[in-house]
């Protein structure tokens, strides 16, 4: 957009001026008109957004498009009203001295001598369209279900605006970033084989095969594989992915995912792709690019900050105090692991904020939370202190690095408690430090192949079987013998997740290319060939006849986007969302069919209505 | 690609250069190989295509990866066969003189001194991954079901690989052109709420809500117009669409289109949009752009191409024959309407092929054809000549415009039986014009309103009933009265459909968006209030909060890339396409789901197993 300084002297802008798209009705969008336009016999159309009247033969109109709003001064009385659909007609003009309006882009100009045709009516919109001021961001206050009844009206909000047209950009970005790195696009189908694997599937009842169904797509894991086989050697798509599980938590049936595969090489090159498409899509946004994205292996992510997806933005890294106790007389402190981190200026927090913190601690399954606040000379203060000794007070404080004001948080049980528990701890106390980066990636890799063990002694694969082990593991699985079965829980995969400020936004893998290692996976995992060939039989078959080496990632668009937007939900980066139950109160969905409908699908509701 | 004498020269390309995107276990990729490698050191990985032994200690192997083969020559005896997945490394050279293969791209390389890396192992494919020369084209002569079983396999075929690779750039240009235009990405969901209207929906049990179903879209187009009303102002979306419809002809049940629709255009501006981003595709896949598409009315298609998709690459027009027979003798020709056309030549064809054409024009309603060959001066043979008179012969000849040698062709019967069948006897016999383009866009606008009347006698939409009638006919609907129904059928709609090659690319019209019109075109349908609320509520009611004039389009992205690679069937551009029952023989679904999964929907079979 050229601005009033560049457009007054002629001077070239520094950004490209916006070729002017307006057709039809219009010649120009609302908010794109700058004072190169000052003497233009002009037409805008849009929805009417305030109106002023200025004694009886004056009218002050706002009108506005989605590019912003322009101010048309109308000389007649016409009857507009709060979104109305108006196309008015005039010649631009500089606003008089001493009334413009700098909080709008077009704040120094008007349309003069409007002509206004009112080509729609509108009925009073059931809340406002002018956000406000909400923890420093523009947003409503209109509740959730209201505004999506009425979806088609809290869209044309700015902010709404903005978040779809960002969510747009970052497609874009990542098509273009994957087109250039050499991936084709693929589309696989939406109607598929259910598979019993993962989350539940939704699925569809044939018509044509009775007792039959489709499944709807929990992610094309599978035909991404199977193009691999199939020659295509980088595969990528915008993949809608469904799953029908409860929406606790931030979650939508139906979700956007970056989605690629490619072959010949390494989780390396996977990363490389990754990160170029990412910090890509970001630096479009944000207008900046976040710094290379760094690795940390998934022990060290559970050992410094007690999470497989840790926040980067702020330190307060967990610290191993074991050795500290080993002689302690303290009993809270005669565990397996004692871990903690100190709080710089905790030693303010309430009392009562400390009790709050203690009884998270708890529901968060540890026995309780010790805390010494850092006086003068590093002296401790907190109900344990009694139990200690000097030594094991000086050695808790040097260790955790305090200062006086600090608050020292320390968790004693079993090292996967300590570790889960503190790095919740963390997050709760934790604030993202004002001198780092918004936006903090990172890459967990080396993630555990196995998760823990069925009720029946399998292992339980951590992602799916096909994911390849470390290959300075596989002596491990290759010489495993019955009753060593916690060593399998030590194998590490080559499978990685990228991190972006605490949150998982997607997740990779190696994948097993050669029958031999598969078939020593799936019997490590207490399959037999028939429960192979039910579950997995055609993929088995598909691999048999020539398949590369290859490794994939998935990245959820949905959350990307509403990070970079600072936006608490990703109902606000999507268009047409479901609520919480998974109903869509705008057009009812899901809604009863018709019994011949019912009859032609060849089923009928279990359950009376 | 650098050819190889801009590479000796150094001088540059008129192509750009490839990038080199190898990474992982490759340097590069076997098809991109030139003469400019000659003496470097590479690494390829890919399929062994061929392997021909020459001696004990010699053999060549053909790599082949999407790019094209190299040939590799093998010092040591080596266990590779065909598919064998290698990663071979060795030293780029020039062949032998006198053993350049001209029909190979890399025919004047090959890498020597190959080390080679057995990745893994291959059964041997179930049928040959090289085509035949089928047509004039190279094909695959195995039967299609064995094809899509092994569909992995099937997909390393060269002729598959540039199908798939056109398909993704069709889509990556029209986003571009989209983009370019201003239109903005919108993502709409795919489980909504069935709608009575259209075709079958697939429909989806819902868990969380007994007895309810989601419906997968049919078309976005519900979620478009919505965002009409939103503001969003263009919007694009590259779209998955659903029909549970039979799949007779050449359809499936999921298909791709690109959809779009924008605010304050006229259909004008809409073609004008359509024209660009097709225009565009087109030329990026056959390197030359077609000319501008022109227009017809539906009723002049009709009229001289009986039929609302003309095949434009030839003539063939049929012509207006009636007023020669106003005072004929032969009962055949005493009929509404009269029209033929001259089949340039036709007199050749044999009288078998001629009774053959007779029993189609019955089969498709006609009560028979009337032929006749143009013999010398332009006289006419043929078995009603007796009935005629000397000028009813000389006035169809001369109407026609035929020569000697020619076929005449007539048909008498109601006039739209005379154009319907006279329109598909045109596609019998005619043959594109070596001359024309082998695309021929049109566009067929002018829809009528209304296809005819169901049987309570209330018209029926042609197309949506949110389908704006054209202004110059809205006199007819706003002064109609009961008793004048065939009126209703002469009202045009701005509907309109691109043809491309005798298909119906795509289709679009500019939409109602005054609540008075709509409330008139719902009266004339004979809809009531609460029917029209219980099938369009929700979208009467958007309606109503300011909705500006808009219009838009769909393309089906399956049939355009199958008509420009000159594919019979849209199956051979899907990736993972469904067989005509609607089932994949790769992983076979539809399948049974599990009684728990179907407790948990609430529902079971009505059928037996």
């Amino acid at each position: 957009m050229t601005d009033a300084n560049t457009a007054d002297t002629g001077m070239p802008s520094q950004e490209k001026p916006k070729p002017n798209l307006a057709r039809g009705l219009r010649t120009h969008y609302c908010g794109e008109l700058t004072e190169a336009e000052v003497g233009q016999h002009v037409s805008v159309c849009g929805w009417v957004d305030r109106r002023r009247e200025h004694g009886e033969h004056l009218a002050f109109v706002d009108l506005r498009d989605h590019t912003g709003i322009i101010q048309c001064v109308v000389d007649e009385r016409i009857d507009v009203r709060s979104e109305y659909i108006s196309r008015i007609t005039g010649v631009v003009r500089l606003r008089p001295e001493g009334t413009a309006n700098e909080n709008l882009k077009t704040g120094t100009l008007e349309i003069g001598d409007c002509d206004v045709e009112i080509l729609n009516r509108a009925e009073p919109p059931p809340f406002s369209l002018h956000d406000e001021s909400i923890g420093g961001q523009q947003r409503t206050s209109t509740d959730e279900t209201t505004r999506l009844r009425y979806r088609y009206i809290d869209l044309r909000r700015q902010r709404m605006q903005h978040n779809l047209r960002t969510r747009a950009k970052v497609n874009s970005c990542f098509r273009t970033s994957m087109e250039r790195l050499g991936f084709l696009e693929v589309e696989t189908p939406m109607l598929i084989a259910s598979t019993p694997e993962g989350a539940r599937d939704f699925v569809v009842p044939s018509r044509l095969h009775p007792n039959s169904f489709y499944a709807l797509p929990q992610s094309p894991q599978i035909f991404k594989q199977l193009s691999m086989v199939g020659g295509v050697d980088r595969y990528y798509q915008i993949a809608r992915c469904l799953r029908d599980e409860d929406l606790r938590a931030d979650r939508q049936f139906e979700f956007m995912q970056l989605d690629l595969e490619a072959s010949f090489v390494t989780h390396m090159e996977i990363m490389d792709f990754v990160n170029e498409a990412v910090l890509d899509a970001t630096q479009a946004i944000m207008g900046w690019r976040p710094d290379a994205i760094p690795s940390i292996s998934w022990h060290d992510a559970q050992d410094r900050f007690g999470t497989d997806k840790p926040d980067m933005r702020f330190g307060l890294e967990l610290q191993e105090l074991t050795s500290i106790f080993a002689e302690t007389q303290a009993r809270v402190f005669q565990a397996e692991c004692i871990k903690g981190f100190a709080l710089p200026g905790g030693s303010s927090l309430s009392r009562n904020r400390i009790d709050e913190l203690t009884e998270k601690t708890k529901s968060w399954g540890a026995k309780g939370l010790a805390w010494f606040r850092v006086g003068e000379e590093l002296s401790l203060d907190g109900a344990l202190t009694r139990f200690m000794s000097q030594q094991e007070q000086a050695a808790i404080t040097a260790a955790l690095g305090a200062s006086k004001g600090d608050l020292l948080l320390l968790i004693a049980d079993k090292r996967a408690v300590a570790n889960q528990v503190l790095g919740r701890l963390r997050l709760e106390v934790g604030e993202p430090d004002e001198k780092a980066s918004r936006l903090k990636f990172v890459w967990v890799v080396d993630f555990p192949l196995f998760e823990g063990f069925s009720d029946d002694g399998a292992p339980i694969p951590a992602h799916h079987p096909f994911t390849m082990p470390h290959p300075e593991d596989l002596s491990i699985l290759e010489t495993f013998a019955d009753g060593e079965a916690s060593k399998l829980l030590g194998v590490r995969s080559l499978a990685y997740d990228l991190v972006l400020n605490g949150w998982e936004l997607g997740s990779g893998s190696v994948r097993i290319s050669t029958p031999e290692l598969q078939r020593l996976v799936f019997s490590l995992l207490g399959m037999t060939d028939n429960e192979v060939e039910e579950r997995f039989g055609f993929m088995v078959n598909a691999f048999k006849y020539g398949t590369p080496p290859h490794a994939g990632f998935a990245l959820g668009i949905d959350r990307f986007v509403s990070i970079l937007l600072e936006e608490e939900t990703i109902r606000e980066v999507i268009a047409f969302p479901k609520t919480q139950s998974g109903s869509d109160p705008l057009t009812g969905a899901p809604t009863s069919i018709s019994p011949q409908h019912l009859r032609e699908l060849g089923i009928r509701p279990s359950k009376p209505s």
